[in-house]
Protein backbone atom coordinates (compact mmCIF):
# COMPACT_ATOMS: atom_id res chain seq x y z
CA UNK A 1 0.00 0.00 0.00
CA UNK A 2 1.18 3.78 -0.59
CA UNK A 3 2.42 5.75 1.59
CA UNK A 4 1.85 9.66 1.44
CA UNK A 5 4.23 10.91 -1.02
CA UNK A 6 7.46 12.63 0.35
CA UNK A 7 7.68 15.79 0.06
CA UNK A 8 10.33 16.92 -2.08
CA UNK A 9 12.48 18.55 0.33
CA UNK A 10 12.36 15.28 2.67
CA UNK A 11 15.72 14.67 3.72
CA UNK A 12 16.10 11.26 1.99
CA UNK A 13 14.96 12.37 -1.59
CA UNK A 14 17.22 15.58 -1.29
CA UNK A 15 20.24 13.29 -0.83
CA UNK A 16 19.26 10.95 -3.64
CA UNK A 17 18.68 13.82 -6.00
CA UNK A 18 22.27 14.72 -5.40
CA UNK A 19 23.59 11.56 -6.55
CA UNK A 20 22.93 12.84 -9.83
CA UNK A 21 26.12 15.25 -9.62
CA UNK A 22 28.84 12.71 -10.80
CA UNK A 23 31.29 13.90 -7.85
CA UNK A 24 28.34 14.04 -5.45
CA UNK A 25 28.07 10.27 -6.62
CA UNK A 26 31.38 9.12 -6.42
CA UNK A 27 32.00 11.05 -2.78
CA UNK A 28 29.39 8.88 -1.49
CA UNK A 29 30.23 5.71 -3.64
CA UNK A 30 26.12 5.82 -4.75
CA UNK A 31 24.39 6.33 -7.76
CA UNK A 32 20.85 6.97 -8.98
CA UNK A 33 19.74 3.39 -11.31
CA UNK A 34 16.30 4.54 -13.26
CA UNK A 35 13.80 2.18 -14.50
CA UNK A 36 12.19 -1.02 -13.91
CA UNK A 37 15.02 -3.16 -16.14
CA UNK A 38 17.89 -1.69 -13.94
CA UNK A 39 16.38 -1.54 -11.15
CA UNK A 40 15.25 -5.39 -11.69
CA UNK A 41 18.78 -6.69 -12.26
CA UNK A 42 20.43 -4.77 -8.83
CA UNK A 43 17.63 -6.72 -6.60
CA UNK A 44 18.76 -9.57 -8.35
CA UNK A 45 22.57 -9.30 -7.96
CA UNK A 46 24.17 -11.90 -5.27
CA UNK A 47 24.45 -9.78 -2.83
CA UNK A 48 21.59 -7.32 -3.25
CA UNK A 49 21.21 -5.85 0.14
CA UNK A 50 24.96 -4.63 0.09
CA UNK A 51 23.85 -3.24 -3.96
CA UNK A 52 20.89 -1.66 -3.56
CA UNK A 53 19.87 0.76 -0.21
CA UNK A 54 16.85 2.20 -1.00
CA UNK A 55 13.88 2.78 -3.81
CA UNK A 56 11.59 5.25 -5.02
CA UNK A 57 8.55 4.83 -6.79
CA UNK A 58 5.89 7.10 -8.62
CA UNK A 59 2.08 6.15 -8.32
CA UNK A 60 2.53 4.73 -11.54
CA UNK A 61 5.35 3.21 -10.60
CA UNK A 62 4.02 1.09 -7.74
CA UNK A 63 0.99 -0.31 -9.71
CA UNK A 64 2.90 -1.24 -12.71
CA UNK A 65 6.52 -2.79 -10.86
CA UNK A 66 4.29 -4.50 -7.95
CA UNK A 67 7.44 -7.51 -8.02
CA UNK A 68 9.73 -4.97 -7.95
CA UNK A 69 8.14 -3.51 -4.61
CA UNK A 70 7.35 -6.50 -3.54
CA UNK A 71 11.03 -8.21 -3.84
CA UNK A 72 12.58 -4.77 -2.41
CA UNK A 73 10.37 -5.40 0.77
CA UNK A 74 10.85 -8.87 0.65
CA UNK A 75 14.66 -8.22 1.19
CA UNK A 76 14.21 -5.64 3.61
CA UNK A 77 15.06 -2.81 1.39
CA UNK A 78 13.64 0.90 1.70
CA UNK A 79 10.15 1.70 -0.67
CA UNK A 80 9.61 5.37 -0.16
CA UNK A 81 6.65 7.19 -2.57
CA UNK A 82 7.35 10.05 -4.54
CA UNK A 83 5.04 12.82 -6.43
CA UNK A 84 5.75 12.49 -10.47
CA UNK A 85 8.01 15.57 -10.76
CA UNK A 86 9.89 14.19 -7.92
CA UNK A 87 10.40 11.46 -9.40
CA UNK A 88 11.07 13.11 -13.09
CA UNK A 89 13.52 14.70 -11.25
CA UNK A 90 15.57 11.70 -9.98
CA UNK A 91 14.97 9.48 -12.93
CA UNK A 92 16.86 12.58 -15.06
CA UNK A 93 15.27 11.45 -18.30
CA UNK A 94 12.02 12.62 -20.16
CA UNK A 95 10.37 9.54 -19.56
CA UNK A 96 10.60 8.44 -16.37
CA UNK A 97 9.22 4.51 -15.84
CA UNK A 98 8.45 5.40 -11.57
CA UNK A 99 10.57 3.64 -9.78
CA UNK A 100 14.84 4.38 -9.60
CA UNK A 101 17.11 2.92 -6.77
CA UNK A 102 19.78 4.14 -4.65
CA UNK A 103 22.69 1.81 -5.49
CA UNK A 104 26.58 1.51 -4.67
CA UNK A 105 28.54 2.19 -7.35
CA UNK A 106 30.19 -0.45 -9.18
CA UNK A 107 34.10 -1.08 -9.08
CA UNK A 108 35.95 -4.61 -8.79
CA UNK A 109 39.10 -4.28 -8.67
CA UNK A 110 41.62 -5.53 -11.80
CA UNK A 111 43.25 -7.81 -8.89
CA UNK A 112 39.86 -9.64 -8.08
CA UNK A 113 38.96 -9.97 -12.28
CA UNK A 114 42.69 -11.76 -12.91
CA UNK A 115 41.92 -13.69 -9.75
CA UNK A 116 39.39 -15.45 -11.74
CA UNK A 117 41.30 -15.81 -14.90
CA UNK A 118 39.46 -14.74 -17.44
CA UNK A 119 39.43 -15.54 -21.18
CA UNK A 120 37.21 -12.46 -22.65
CA UNK A 121 37.51 -8.93 -21.49
CA UNK A 122 36.10 -5.90 -22.99
CA UNK A 123 38.18 -2.67 -22.12
CA UNK A 124 36.80 0.75 -22.66
CA UNK A 125 39.79 2.96 -23.72
CA UNK A 126 38.85 6.68 -23.53
CA UNK A 127 35.32 5.92 -24.60
CA UNK A 128 33.28 9.13 -24.00
CA UNK A 129 29.68 8.48 -24.98
CA UNK A 130 27.58 7.31 -22.01
CA UNK A 131 25.36 5.46 -24.93
CA UNK A 132 27.81 3.12 -26.58
CA UNK A 133 29.94 2.86 -23.01
CA UNK A 134 26.50 1.02 -21.69
CA UNK A 135 25.84 -1.00 -24.79
CA UNK A 136 29.05 -2.15 -25.09
CA UNK A 137 28.58 -3.39 -21.51
CA UNK A 138 25.74 -5.12 -22.80
CA UNK A 139 26.94 -6.39 -25.52
CA UNK A 140 30.36 -7.80 -23.21
CA UNK A 141 27.92 -9.86 -20.92
CA UNK A 142 25.45 -11.02 -23.53
CA UNK A 143 29.15 -12.53 -25.41
CA UNK A 144 30.08 -14.02 -21.81
CA UNK A 145 32.75 -11.88 -21.49
CA UNK A 146 34.35 -12.35 -17.54
CA UNK A 147 34.74 -8.50 -17.25
CA UNK A 148 34.90 -4.90 -19.21
CA UNK A 149 37.72 -2.54 -17.80
CA UNK A 150 37.57 1.13 -18.73
CA UNK A 151 39.89 3.38 -18.36
CA UNK A 152 40.55 6.64 -16.04
CA UNK A 153 39.85 8.94 -18.97
CA UNK A 154 36.26 7.18 -20.05
CA UNK A 155 32.81 8.36 -19.61
CA UNK A 156 31.23 7.32 -15.84
CA UNK A 157 29.56 3.88 -16.36
CA UNK A 158 27.13 5.42 -13.95
CA UNK A 159 25.65 8.06 -16.38
CA UNK A 160 21.95 7.71 -16.46
CA UNK A 161 22.65 6.98 -20.55
CA UNK A 162 24.88 4.53 -19.58
CA UNK A 163 22.84 2.72 -16.94
CA UNK A 164 19.78 3.30 -19.35
CA UNK A 165 21.96 1.79 -22.62
CA UNK A 166 23.60 -1.52 -20.36
CA UNK A 167 19.96 -2.86 -19.82
CA UNK A 168 21.11 -4.18 -16.32
CA UNK A 169 24.35 -5.52 -17.08
CA UNK A 170 26.07 -3.13 -15.07
CA UNK A 171 25.01 -5.33 -12.40
CA UNK A 172 25.86 -8.50 -14.30
CA UNK A 173 29.74 -8.44 -15.02
CA UNK A 174 32.72 -7.40 -13.01
CA UNK A 175 33.41 -3.69 -14.06
CA UNK A 176 37.07 -2.42 -12.93
CA UNK A 177 36.75 1.03 -13.07
CA UNK A 178 39.27 4.05 -13.24
CA UNK A 179 42.44 1.98 -14.53
CA UNK A 180 45.12 3.69 -16.26
CA UNK A 181 45.81 2.09 -19.29
CA UNK A 182 49.50 1.26 -19.67
CA UNK A 183 49.30 -0.22 -15.97
CA UNK A 184 46.40 -2.20 -16.67
CA UNK A 185 47.32 -3.28 -19.75
CA UNK A 186 50.59 -4.83 -18.33
CA UNK A 187 48.77 -6.52 -16.19
CA UNK A 188 46.20 -8.26 -18.21
CA UNK A 189 49.44 -9.59 -20.75
CA UNK A 190 51.16 -10.65 -17.67
CA UNK A 191 48.20 -12.74 -16.82
CA UNK A 192 47.89 -14.60 -20.72
CA UNK A 193 45.61 -12.60 -21.87
CA UNK A 194 46.31 -11.58 -25.84
CA UNK A 195 45.37 -7.88 -26.33
CA UNK A 196 43.78 -6.78 -29.82
CA UNK A 197 42.72 -3.26 -30.57
CA UNK A 198 39.31 -2.62 -32.64
CA UNK A 199 40.86 -0.07 -35.18
CA UNK A 200 39.08 0.73 -38.29
CA UNK A 201 42.71 1.54 -39.36
CA UNK A 202 44.02 -2.17 -38.04
CA UNK A 203 46.02 -3.75 -40.34
CA UNK A 204 44.56 -7.46 -39.66
CA UNK A 205 41.30 -8.63 -40.84
CA UNK A 206 39.11 -9.85 -38.21
CA UNK A 207 38.05 -12.91 -40.50
CA UNK A 208 41.71 -13.86 -41.06
CA UNK A 209 42.47 -13.72 -37.77
CA UNK A 210 39.76 -16.03 -36.46
CA UNK A 211 40.98 -18.08 -39.02
CA UNK A 212 44.49 -17.95 -38.25
CA UNK A 213 43.41 -19.07 -34.72
CA UNK A 214 44.20 -15.54 -33.00
CA UNK A 215 41.04 -15.30 -31.11
CA UNK A 216 41.05 -18.74 -29.69
CA UNK A 217 42.81 -17.87 -26.50
CA UNK A 218 42.29 -15.68 -23.41
CA UNK A 219 42.03 -12.18 -25.44
CA UNK A 220 41.35 -8.47 -24.24
CA UNK A 221 40.04 -6.48 -26.66
CA UNK A 222 40.37 -3.04 -26.47
CA UNK A 223 37.33 -0.36 -28.42
CA UNK A 224 38.52 3.47 -28.30
CA UNK A 225 36.64 6.45 -29.16
CA UNK A 226 34.50 6.56 -32.66
CA UNK A 227 35.06 9.94 -33.55
CA UNK A 228 38.68 9.58 -33.15
CA UNK A 229 39.62 5.98 -33.00
CA UNK A 230 42.82 4.27 -30.75
CA UNK A 231 45.37 6.96 -30.18
CA UNK A 232 48.83 6.02 -31.72
CA UNK A 233 50.32 4.58 -28.04
CA UNK A 234 47.35 2.86 -27.22
CA UNK A 235 47.64 1.11 -30.27
CA UNK A 236 51.28 0.76 -30.12
CA UNK A 237 50.91 -0.90 -26.66
CA UNK A 238 48.54 -3.84 -27.96
CA UNK A 239 49.49 -7.16 -29.41
CA UNK A 240 47.60 -6.62 -32.68
CA UNK A 241 45.61 -3.95 -33.93
CA UNK A 242 42.37 -5.62 -35.95
CA UNK A 243 39.81 -4.21 -38.28
CA UNK A 244 36.29 -5.30 -38.32
CA UNK A 245 36.24 -5.88 -42.69
CA UNK A 246 33.63 -3.23 -44.90
CA UNK A 247 32.66 -5.63 -47.63
CA UNK A 248 30.21 -2.44 -48.56
CA UNK A 249 30.82 1.80 -48.86
CA UNK A 250 30.43 2.53 -45.38
CA UNK A 251 33.59 4.17 -44.41
CA UNK A 252 33.29 2.46 -40.86
CA UNK A 253 30.79 1.06 -38.05
CA UNK A 254 29.39 2.64 -35.06
CA UNK A 255 31.32 1.78 -31.94
CA UNK A 256 28.91 -0.24 -30.32
CA UNK A 257 27.79 -2.63 -33.79
CA UNK A 258 32.35 -3.21 -34.35
CA UNK A 259 32.09 -4.08 -30.97
CA UNK A 260 29.56 -6.55 -30.82
CA UNK A 261 31.17 -7.98 -34.01
CA UNK A 262 34.84 -8.75 -32.63
CA UNK A 263 33.39 -9.62 -29.08
CA UNK A 264 31.15 -12.45 -30.74
CA UNK A 265 34.05 -13.85 -32.87
CA UNK A 266 35.86 -14.19 -29.81
CA UNK A 267 32.70 -16.06 -28.28
CA UNK A 268 32.58 -18.15 -31.42
CA UNK A 269 36.10 -18.82 -31.48
CA UNK A 270 36.05 -20.03 -27.67
CA UNK A 271 33.27 -22.59 -28.02
CA UNK A 272 33.75 -23.68 -31.63
CA UNK A 273 37.11 -22.92 -32.46
CA UNK A 274 38.58 -21.81 -35.60
CA UNK A 275 37.20 -22.57 -39.33
CA UNK A 276 39.74 -25.24 -41.08
CA UNK A 277 38.62 -25.24 -44.21
CA UNK B 1 33.23 33.51 -51.92
CA UNK B 2 29.28 33.82 -49.66
CA UNK B 3 27.15 35.89 -50.97
CA UNK B 4 24.52 37.27 -48.21
CA UNK B 5 22.57 34.78 -46.18
CA UNK B 6 18.92 34.25 -47.51
CA UNK B 7 16.49 35.40 -45.74
CA UNK B 8 14.64 33.04 -43.00
CA UNK B 9 11.17 34.24 -45.46
CA UNK B 10 13.30 33.45 -48.66
CA UNK B 11 10.90 30.93 -50.64
CA UNK B 12 14.21 28.27 -51.62
CA UNK B 13 14.52 28.55 -47.17
CA UNK B 14 10.91 28.02 -46.53
CA UNK B 15 10.60 25.31 -49.40
CA UNK B 16 13.28 23.27 -47.66
CA UNK B 17 12.14 23.62 -44.34
CA UNK B 18 8.81 22.06 -44.99
CA UNK B 19 10.53 19.45 -46.12
CA UNK B 20 11.21 18.61 -42.21
CA UNK B 21 7.62 17.63 -42.20
CA UNK B 22 7.48 13.98 -42.93
CA UNK B 23 3.82 14.30 -45.20
CA UNK B 24 4.83 16.96 -47.21
CA UNK B 25 8.35 15.10 -47.69
CA UNK B 26 6.92 12.37 -48.75
CA UNK B 27 4.73 14.53 -50.98
CA UNK B 28 8.10 16.49 -52.86
CA UNK B 29 9.64 13.34 -52.95
CA UNK B 30 12.88 15.18 -51.52
CA UNK B 31 14.26 15.38 -47.87
CA UNK B 32 17.23 17.09 -46.34
CA UNK B 33 20.30 15.69 -45.67
CA UNK B 34 21.96 17.27 -42.54
CA UNK B 35 25.76 17.06 -42.01
CA UNK B 36 28.74 16.80 -43.76
CA UNK B 37 29.11 12.80 -44.01
CA UNK B 38 25.46 12.51 -45.45
CA UNK B 39 25.80 15.83 -47.81
CA UNK B 40 29.75 14.17 -49.36
CA UNK B 41 28.13 10.67 -49.49
CA UNK B 42 24.69 11.87 -51.13
CA UNK B 43 27.78 14.37 -53.70
CA UNK B 44 29.42 11.01 -54.60
CA UNK B 45 26.12 9.09 -55.49
CA UNK B 46 26.27 7.62 -59.21
CA UNK B 47 24.00 10.17 -60.24
CA UNK B 48 24.99 12.86 -57.86
CA UNK B 49 22.78 15.56 -59.88
CA UNK B 50 19.68 13.88 -59.94
CA UNK B 51 20.34 12.83 -56.18
CA UNK B 52 21.09 16.41 -55.27
CA UNK B 53 19.03 19.77 -55.68
CA UNK B 54 20.44 22.40 -53.35
CA UNK B 55 22.89 22.59 -50.65
CA UNK B 56 22.64 25.33 -47.93
CA UNK B 57 25.56 26.48 -45.66
CA UNK B 58 26.16 28.80 -42.71
CA UNK B 59 29.38 30.63 -42.46
CA UNK B 60 31.32 28.18 -40.37
CA UNK B 61 29.91 25.56 -42.63
CA UNK B 62 31.21 27.13 -45.97
CA UNK B 63 34.11 27.84 -44.51
CA UNK B 64 34.77 23.78 -42.46
CA UNK B 65 33.62 21.98 -45.37
CA UNK B 66 35.24 24.01 -48.35
CA UNK B 67 35.70 20.45 -50.17
CA UNK B 68 31.85 19.84 -50.23
CA UNK B 69 30.50 23.30 -51.47
CA UNK B 70 33.60 23.08 -53.91
CA UNK B 71 32.14 19.41 -55.31
CA UNK B 72 28.59 20.59 -55.03
CA UNK B 73 29.46 23.91 -57.76
CA UNK B 74 31.85 21.77 -59.96
CA UNK B 75 28.19 19.34 -60.38
CA UNK B 76 26.32 23.09 -61.01
CA UNK B 77 24.58 22.25 -57.90
CA UNK B 78 23.13 25.29 -56.18
CA UNK B 79 24.42 26.42 -52.59
CA UNK B 80 23.11 29.34 -50.94
CA UNK B 81 24.17 30.81 -47.59
CA UNK B 82 21.95 31.03 -44.61
CA UNK B 83 22.35 32.62 -41.00
CA UNK B 84 22.78 30.42 -38.03
CA UNK B 85 19.61 30.10 -36.91
CA UNK B 86 18.16 29.53 -40.54
CA UNK B 87 20.51 26.67 -40.24
CA UNK B 88 19.48 25.22 -37.15
CA UNK B 89 16.23 25.19 -38.08
CA UNK B 90 16.95 23.21 -41.24
CA UNK B 91 19.26 20.86 -39.76
CA UNK B 92 16.60 19.70 -37.21
CA UNK B 93 19.21 18.96 -34.67
CA UNK B 94 20.42 21.07 -31.74
CA UNK B 95 24.21 20.41 -32.69
CA UNK B 96 24.34 21.64 -36.82
CA UNK B 97 26.93 21.15 -38.70
CA UNK B 98 26.85 24.08 -41.04
CA UNK B 99 25.68 21.95 -44.44
CA UNK B 100 21.95 20.36 -45.62
CA UNK B 101 21.30 18.99 -48.99
CA UNK B 102 17.74 18.51 -50.55
CA UNK B 103 18.27 15.55 -51.61
CA UNK B 104 15.48 12.88 -53.45
CA UNK B 105 14.13 10.51 -51.35
CA UNK B 106 16.06 7.28 -52.33
CA UNK B 107 13.94 4.39 -53.17
CA UNK B 108 14.68 1.27 -55.49
CA UNK B 109 11.79 -1.13 -56.58
CA UNK B 110 11.69 -4.26 -54.68
CA UNK B 111 12.02 -6.12 -58.69
CA UNK B 112 15.23 -3.72 -59.35
CA UNK B 113 16.65 -5.42 -56.04
CA UNK B 114 15.59 -8.63 -57.04
CA UNK B 115 17.23 -8.42 -60.70
CA UNK B 116 20.41 -8.14 -59.22
CA UNK B 117 20.58 -11.23 -57.76
CA UNK B 118 21.25 -10.15 -54.22
CA UNK B 119 22.75 -12.66 -52.06
CA UNK B 120 22.28 -10.53 -48.46
CA UNK B 121 19.69 -8.47 -47.70
CA UNK B 122 18.56 -7.18 -44.62
CA UNK B 123 14.48 -6.78 -43.84
CA UNK B 124 13.54 -3.75 -41.16
CA UNK B 125 9.73 -5.15 -40.31
CA UNK B 126 8.32 -2.42 -38.08
CA UNK B 127 11.31 -1.03 -37.05
CA UNK B 128 10.18 2.04 -35.18
CA UNK B 129 13.14 3.72 -33.69
CA UNK B 130 15.12 5.60 -35.89
CA UNK B 131 18.65 5.14 -34.61
CA UNK B 132 18.26 1.67 -35.20
CA UNK B 133 16.97 1.97 -38.59
CA UNK B 134 19.75 4.60 -39.70
CA UNK B 135 22.57 1.97 -37.98
CA UNK B 136 21.30 -1.52 -39.10
CA UNK B 137 21.48 0.78 -42.78
CA UNK B 138 25.16 1.73 -42.13
CA UNK B 139 25.80 -2.02 -40.69
CA UNK B 140 24.47 -3.98 -44.12
CA UNK B 141 26.64 -1.53 -45.93
CA UNK B 142 29.17 -2.09 -44.06
CA UNK B 143 28.71 -6.04 -44.63
CA UNK B 144 28.72 -5.58 -47.93
CA UNK B 145 24.61 -6.57 -47.84
CA UNK B 146 23.32 -6.07 -51.47
CA UNK B 147 19.92 -3.67 -50.38
CA UNK B 148 18.07 -2.88 -47.58
CA UNK B 149 14.00 -3.73 -47.31
CA UNK B 150 11.82 -1.47 -44.94
CA UNK B 151 8.26 -2.75 -44.29
CA UNK B 152 5.08 -0.38 -44.80
CA UNK B 153 4.73 -0.08 -40.42
CA UNK B 154 8.76 1.24 -39.99
CA UNK B 155 10.40 4.43 -39.33
CA UNK B 156 10.80 6.54 -42.60
CA UNK B 157 14.47 6.16 -42.86
CA UNK B 158 14.32 9.85 -44.06
CA UNK B 159 13.84 10.88 -40.65
CA UNK B 160 16.55 13.40 -39.39
CA UNK B 161 17.64 10.76 -36.59
CA UNK B 162 17.46 7.74 -39.14
CA UNK B 163 20.03 9.75 -41.34
CA UNK B 164 22.44 10.85 -39.28
CA UNK B 165 22.73 7.00 -37.72
CA UNK B 166 23.32 5.94 -41.62
CA UNK B 167 26.68 8.02 -41.80
CA UNK B 168 26.07 8.45 -45.48
CA UNK B 169 25.19 4.70 -46.53
CA UNK B 170 21.54 5.67 -46.78
CA UNK B 171 23.09 6.64 -50.66
CA UNK B 172 25.10 3.83 -50.92
CA UNK B 173 23.17 0.55 -51.45
CA UNK B 174 19.38 0.16 -52.77
CA UNK B 175 16.56 0.83 -50.25
CA UNK B 176 13.20 -0.61 -51.36
CA UNK B 177 10.67 1.33 -48.89
CA UNK B 178 6.86 0.49 -48.35
CA UNK B 179 6.61 -2.51 -48.72
CA UNK B 180 3.93 -5.24 -47.60
CA UNK B 181 5.76 -7.63 -45.71
CA UNK B 182 4.43 -11.09 -46.66
CA UNK B 183 4.35 -10.21 -50.55
CA UNK B 184 7.66 -9.01 -50.05
CA UNK B 185 8.82 -12.12 -48.68
CA UNK B 186 7.45 -14.07 -51.03
CA UNK B 187 9.12 -12.50 -53.85
CA UNK B 188 12.27 -12.90 -52.33
CA UNK B 189 12.42 -16.36 -51.61
CA UNK B 190 10.75 -17.36 -55.20
CA UNK B 191 14.07 -15.14 -55.74
CA UNK B 192 16.12 -17.71 -54.16
CA UNK B 193 16.47 -16.57 -50.93
CA UNK B 194 16.31 -18.29 -47.23
CA UNK B 195 14.55 -15.84 -45.42
CA UNK B 196 15.94 -16.06 -41.75
CA UNK B 197 13.93 -13.96 -38.84
CA UNK B 198 16.09 -12.58 -36.07
CA UNK B 199 14.51 -13.27 -32.75
CA UNK B 200 15.70 -13.79 -28.96
CA UNK B 201 13.28 -16.23 -29.13
CA UNK B 202 14.00 -18.34 -32.12
CA UNK B 203 14.66 -21.40 -31.82
CA UNK B 204 18.02 -21.89 -33.71
CA UNK B 205 21.38 -21.20 -32.59
CA UNK B 206 23.51 -18.53 -35.00
CA UNK B 207 26.74 -20.43 -34.15
CA UNK B 208 24.97 -24.10 -35.13
CA UNK B 209 23.09 -22.37 -38.26
CA UNK B 210 26.78 -21.00 -39.66
CA UNK B 211 28.45 -24.28 -38.48
CA UNK B 212 25.32 -26.24 -40.79
CA UNK B 213 25.98 -24.36 -43.80
CA UNK B 214 22.32 -22.52 -43.18
CA UNK B 215 23.85 -19.21 -43.65
CA UNK B 216 25.89 -20.27 -47.25
CA UNK B 217 23.40 -19.16 -49.77
CA UNK B 218 21.75 -16.57 -50.60
CA UNK B 219 19.70 -15.11 -47.01
CA UNK B 220 17.82 -12.11 -46.28
CA UNK B 221 17.69 -11.29 -42.32
CA UNK B 222 14.31 -10.00 -40.95
CA UNK B 223 14.79 -7.64 -37.74
CA UNK B 224 11.67 -6.63 -35.67
CA UNK B 225 11.05 -4.09 -33.37
CA UNK B 226 13.52 -3.89 -30.12
CA UNK B 227 10.48 -3.72 -27.65
CA UNK B 228 8.16 -6.37 -28.72
CA UNK B 229 10.71 -8.17 -30.90
CA UNK B 230 8.86 -10.02 -33.96
CA UNK B 231 5.07 -10.89 -34.26
CA UNK B 232 4.04 -14.82 -35.01
CA UNK B 233 3.17 -14.26 -37.75
CA UNK B 234 6.03 -13.02 -39.31
CA UNK B 235 7.96 -15.75 -37.58
CA UNK B 236 5.89 -17.68 -39.53
CA UNK B 237 6.32 -16.85 -42.70
CA UNK B 238 10.04 -17.06 -42.34
CA UNK B 239 12.52 -20.09 -43.28
CA UNK B 240 14.16 -20.40 -39.62
CA UNK B 241 13.95 -17.84 -36.44
CA UNK B 242 17.18 -17.59 -35.32
CA UNK B 243 18.56 -15.81 -31.80
CA UNK B 244 22.30 -15.07 -31.06
CA UNK B 245 23.60 -17.09 -28.32
CA UNK B 246 23.32 -14.94 -24.97
CA UNK B 247 26.54 -16.54 -23.01
CA UNK B 248 26.29 -14.45 -20.19
CA UNK B 249 23.20 -13.24 -17.99
CA UNK B 250 22.30 -10.13 -20.58
CA UNK B 251 18.37 -10.80 -21.30
CA UNK B 252 19.01 -9.53 -24.76
CA UNK B 253 20.52 -7.41 -27.62
CA UNK B 254 19.90 -4.62 -28.92
CA UNK B 255 18.15 -4.91 -32.46
CA UNK B 256 21.27 -2.74 -34.07
CA UNK B 257 24.13 -4.89 -32.09
CA UNK B 258 21.99 -8.17 -33.13
CA UNK B 259 21.43 -7.39 -36.43
CA UNK B 260 25.44 -6.53 -36.81
CA UNK B 261 26.18 -9.86 -35.57
CA UNK B 262 23.98 -11.41 -37.64
CA UNK B 263 24.89 -9.99 -40.99
CA UNK B 264 28.53 -10.55 -40.48
CA UNK B 265 27.69 -14.13 -39.80
CA UNK B 266 26.23 -14.32 -43.37
CA UNK B 267 29.05 -12.28 -44.64
CA UNK B 268 31.86 -14.53 -43.42
CA UNK B 269 29.68 -17.73 -44.49
CA UNK B 270 29.67 -16.33 -48.16
CA UNK B 271 33.49 -15.56 -48.18
CA UNK B 272 35.01 -18.21 -45.76
CA UNK B 273 32.73 -21.12 -46.05
CA UNK B 274 31.16 -22.62 -43.05
CA UNK B 275 33.41 -24.23 -40.07
CA UNK B 276 34.37 -28.06 -40.52
CA UNK B 277 36.34 -29.05 -37.05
Amino acid sequence: VADAPLSPRNARVTAARRLLRARTSEHEGRFLAEGPQAVREALQSDRAVDVVHETFVSATGRARHADLVDRAMALGIRVDDVDDATMADLAGTVTPQGIVAVCSRVDVPLDAVLARSPRLVAFLAQVRDPGNAGTVIRTADAAGADAVVVSDSSVDVHNPKAVRASAGSLFHLPISLDVHFAVALDRLRTAGLRVLAADAAGERDLDDEADAGGLDGPTVWVFGNEAWGLPADVRDACDAVVHVPIHGRAESLNLATAAAVCLYASARAHRHGHASP
